[in-house]
């Protein structure tokens, strides 16, 4: 009587392990800044709620297992508002953009096949593909570089028989990178080569600063066969909890093929999808101030962390992360000790450790991610408080 | 560019293949009795919508990914009623009863390996396998015996080394038996002679007559250490698009497994936990209510069905499903025969072919399951025209 191997293998999330060590150092009364996981502090917006109350039904019954029609409707209006022409037809609405993950992966790879990602990448992946008995293949992106997408080579010299697609998040979580049209081309060239499909993970396609611009994937029209757009409303509409997603492609056999493991699992909440269709009313004004707000915390983050000396960024220009290397050794070990030993006025700060976002063993070592989810002026002391952690652990460093 | 094989050979829903012809009908101003799906009609108690008002927070944030801490306690007191002795952490809600028999077959077993189900099952059980890459091996009930669980000897004659479980529901979709104490012993004892994990689907507990109790495999102490039970509350409070199941287990290796994959997909809808919070504060009063209900429906389809000559069922003592044999050639054609080319006043009725809930290649190709989810007076009109319709059918029979 043994648990199934995927079970063992599978990876515990990097975010949630060093919760335990929060938790007794909140206990002992020591103020937390938590940057280390990527919930908003946005309120949800009220129309959330307004639908789903305008919806309510008597019987909260099994919906569309591609989600209700009037959603889809919607939700192909948005993607319409960036120039993706996708129809209701192409979208599945998904628990979430986990669900919609785990779907793009068990249409693409069987048990023993590899899908290439970039690396670091969002954690879970690993979680979904041990679930599916799918091997992830790593190529690496460096601090040095802003986290870029590599040339064509660094792709070429990993992929074999068994490589079905490649999957990455752009803007990327957990580094911040937004890809250019050129770095998306040599993703879409490798793909073309080695006959894969692509998974992009665009669920922070509203967060770019800069004048930067979020590029999706299925705007490469010549290719939209290759293509499975995954996405959620999670962090674009501060609604994490609703757990609502798509999966959008317009490659029919890989829809219907979706569809199939959609119906098994019948249907998304019936309320959070109501709720969902108030949510997407919302236009680009809504998405306005959101992002002048996040490009104002980047930017807050990014000035105290060039004070840190020996620390390696580039300015990301997306999402709401910033991942840098550290001149430390060890980053599980330094946010234990900032948890642990360290305080300022009796705060702290707790980040996460990147290694978790490698496969790739010893990588990302001493990298760390920031979630910049708390104000400014709190987040100006979080990282003056980091630095001067990352000062007092450097002198206990072996 | 292909798909995946699991994508290739996941079945297609048994219950949603024919809906095509269903719509057609309806286009053409045929009124259907549906009693192929198992949507209750029974309203979804208002306390859910008060108790997710009162919580509704500013953020719809992630929630634990074992479910909100007072969720699981308040499905810990109602086990408790059941006699089932289980704590907080030995539960973690998930999205719908689906996403419970996924962790489950995902911690128990691995791509190749092989479950063993009774057949006829719950028709989803194989688009998870499917997704997982796991094999289901039947192991057949038949209608002469009202669908009760064979002797052991039927368990052992298809058991070999890769097998890792034995999944069941009980009361069972899509027959309605209830298996008794002396049945569970049955599939304790194979599981305990060939050292397997046990998968019980208890999602139709409190549906159960004449007296009869559904027995959770949890109350087996002795051999917990082998059980899942997977649960939800999607039919109990005729909430199914409320998407909240729970995975229990009190083997804590299994426990922490799950919670890995529990964890990457982060957690349930949130207000859905909410709701449930407030659905779980209502008593025996609420199910006798309903489960007087389902009986004198239960009984109306049962009178009714014991008209058609020849028809082959016992009567089913819980879930709210009939399972029976008909006098017929091919339960799939009798149905697209009753949508397209039959009809009484304008009416007709729709039942689901129970072949699509057997894997063994021509099973249950006269089979049928009824849902008796229409009021009494509704059913006793659709089995009457079923019973027409059956009459019909026989005279074109080839």
């Amino acid at each position: 009587m043994q648990l199934s191997q995927r079970a063992v293998e599978a990876p515990a999330s990097p975010i949630r392990r060093l919760i335990p060590y929060a938790e007794e150092a909140t206990q002992k009364g020591k103020k937390i800044y938590y940057l280390n996981i990527g919930q908003p502090d946005i309120p949800t917006p009220g129309v959330y709620f307004e639908y789903a109350e305008r919806y309510k039904p008597s019987v909260i019954a099994y919906t569309h297992s591609a989600g209700l029609p009037e959603l889809r409707e919607a939700f192909a209006r948005y993607y319409e508002r960036f120039g993706i022409q996708v129809s209701p037809s192409h979208i599945i609405v998904t628990n979430g953009g986990s669900e919609a993950v785990i779907f793009a992966m068990s249409v693409v790879a069987d048990p023993e096949d590899e899908i290439v990602v970039l690396e670091p990448f969002y954690a879970n992946y690993a979680g979904f593909a041990s679930q599916l008995g799918i091997r992830l293949v790593p190529v690496r992106t460096y601090p040095e570089y802003g986290y870029a997408v590599p040339k064509k080579e660094k792709f070429l010299e990993v992929i074999g028989p068994k490589t079905k697609a490649i999957i990455f998040s752009n803007p990327s979580n957990p580094t911040g990178a937004v890809y250019d049209e050129q770095q998306l081309r040599t993703i879409a060239d490798v793909a073309i080569e080695k006959d894969l499909f692509i998974i992009s993970d665009e669920v922070y396609r509203e967060f770019v600063f800069d004048g930067y611009r979020a590029i999706s994937m299925l705007t490469f029209e010549e290719i939209s066969n290759r293509i499975i757009v995954v996405d959620s409303i999670s962090k674009r509409y501060s609604a994490c909890g609703a757990r609502i997603g798509t999966f959008v492609t317009k490659n029919k056999d890989l829809y219907a093929a979706a569809m199939k493991f959609a119906q098994a699992r019948l249907c998304p909440s019936m309320m959070s999808q109501y709720g969902t269709i108030g949510l997407l009313t919302l236009d680009e004004n809504y998405f306005q101030q959101i992002r002048l707000e996040y490009q104002a915390r980047r930017d807050v983050v990014y000035e105290e962390l060039s004070k840190i000396e020996g620390a390696v960024f580039k300015k990301p220009h997306g999402a709401f992360y910033i991942a840098a290397k550290l001149p430390i050794d060890n980053t599980e070990n330094f946010v234990k000790f900032m948890l642990t030993e360290f305080e300022v006025d009796g705060k702290t700060t707790m980040v996460a450790p990147l290694d978790g976002f490698y496969i790739t063993p010893g990588a990302g070592i001493n990298e760390m991610r920031i979630a910049y989810v708390l104000d400014r002026e709190k987040l100006r002391d979080a990282v003056r408080i980091l630095n001067l952690g990352i000062e007092a652990y450097r002198k206990k460093m072996p």
